[in-house]
């Protein structure tokens, strides 16, 4: 097929989110554009289950950063190189990214990076894990609860002078009856509790933690600001986990007898059986 | 089928997330489940096209909350109603939110309810109008500048003695290099700009309305702090609309050359017309 405009004779690269683990969470959009790649770029936070659910003819390439000293590590300017290099070569290139491409993905700075190659791009959205925490049973907000929503990252030292957070103004979102969300925060669970702490939100106030939402293996702790680092360290919830912090927690508590998912709580209900035809990979893992 | 859980007998409540507009942005479960369900019960806020992708057979109510004195009204006792008689009936309904279910969608409230009466649940998050942002080319956060996101919704007159929101905590996140989005506050834009102002914010900090984001009729307009209100009027933006406050916005003016988007953007490419086979509805209004 070929198109009048300018560059037909390119490629086109597509920042695509992947969702938060559940393959049956990509958009439609997603897994058309999964099903139809030339070249896929995915990162260590994409679940296995999506990039395996591929066509086999498809060119896989994981530019997963990966921290640690020995640590195998793709620069952002080799992944950068790569999607121009490919969309020139004519591909359809997916670069797919865990959960939303903008949030916390460094989608901004790869389209800023392909619209100064003039490369033809596109942002796919998808459902971040931030969004997963609701089909755990704990709503993001709530009538009654929460009136706010603040998202952050749990990689910095709260306490560092030049932390580019204002923990204080977070503090006070919390403390006015709103909903914290820390990504990949669980190292520094006991820092940034304490710093919350410092500033004056109650240590009673309702935590937890999702390791792996929507993931077959997910797991999903409760407690405090008091106590979540115990429950942590106790149900040993390791990265990729998400936080939540504020007064929607317990709702899962009041819920959880009646929630249902597949994989996760034992419950295999009908419609979660439903193929969809044409989809290559159809639901890997889901159930 | 037949389970041998003792509530195999009723039907199952899905709150579904709809995503933002574009049929393709919903989830390949929620597509799977609109194509499956006995009864579809959508709100206001869920796009018409997506409604309309239903079989034809599919039962489908109105259950949007219209405001205004003239506006029919369903209540929110109404629809818990609904929700379990039909579920008791044996049905697979499915409660279809605009955006995701647990933002600001009220789903939390329903979990509760249909807990307390038995019913079996489940949350298929969806694509938050907040993140289709990322769509138009304004990164929700950027390594250089936003390193945190929040949400609030613009219903509330900031000055009011009574709100639940801490405007001061709000303003000291957007200085801090935050973003800020709004959902539903079109009507008070002069309001909490005003408000923000007075608290410190610089009037000259970047801000976005995108009115109907992903859908083919959406509508972008950029400005400052400053300005916006002046440009809401410009363009006669209308609800449904997401405000976007934060140095995230200007990333649009860099990659809006090329950025593509069927249907937005005037630029059909040719990934975009790949059908899925099976999928009911293939791709209406999204190309």
């Amino acid at each position: 097929m070929t198109t009048d405009n300018d560059v037909a004779d390119r490629g086109k690269v597509y920042l695509v989110g992947a969702g938060p683990g559940d393959p049956d969470l990509l958009t439609v959009k997603a897994r058309r554009l999964i099903d139809r790649a030339d070249v896929l770029l995915y990162d260590s936070l994409t679940p296995p289950a999506i990039v395996e659910s591929a066509p086999a003819a498809t060119e896989t390439i994981d530019v997963g950063k990966k921290p640690g000293p020995d640590g195998e590590r793709t620069t952002q300017a080799e992944i950068n190189r790569l999607m121009v290099d490919r969309a020139c070569a004519g591909d359809v290139v997916v670069r797919l990214k865990g959960g939303d491409p903008t949030v916390f993905g460094r989608g901004g700075e790869e389209t800023e990076h392909l619209a100064d190659r003039e490369i033809p791009f596109e942002v796919v959205p998808g459902i971040s894990s931030v969004l997963s925490v609701g089909a755990t049973g704990i709503p993001l907000t709530h009538r009654e609860h929460a009136s706010s929503l603040t998202v952050v990252t749990g990689h910095e030292d709260p306490e560092k002078e030049e932390s580019a957070l204002d923990w204080d103004a977070i503090a006070d979102t919390v403390a006015a009856g709103g909903t914290l969300v820390v990504l990949m925060g669980v190292r520094r669970l006991p820092d940034y509790t304490a710093a919350l702490r410092e500033r004056g939100v109650d240590a009673d106030t309702p935590a937890a933690m999702v390791e792996k939402a929507t993931w077959d293996e997910e797991t999903t702790v409760t407690g405090t600001l008091g106590t979540i680092v115990e429950a942590r360290d106790g149900a040993g919830i390791e990265p990729p986990a998400i936080t939540v912090i504020g007064d929607v927690v317990p709702v899962r508590g009041e819920v959880a007898a009646w929630l249902q998912r597949a994989g996760t709580d034992g419950v295999a209900f009908e419609s979660d059986a439903i193929p969809v035809p044409g989809l290559a990979g159809g639901a890997p893992g889901g159930d």
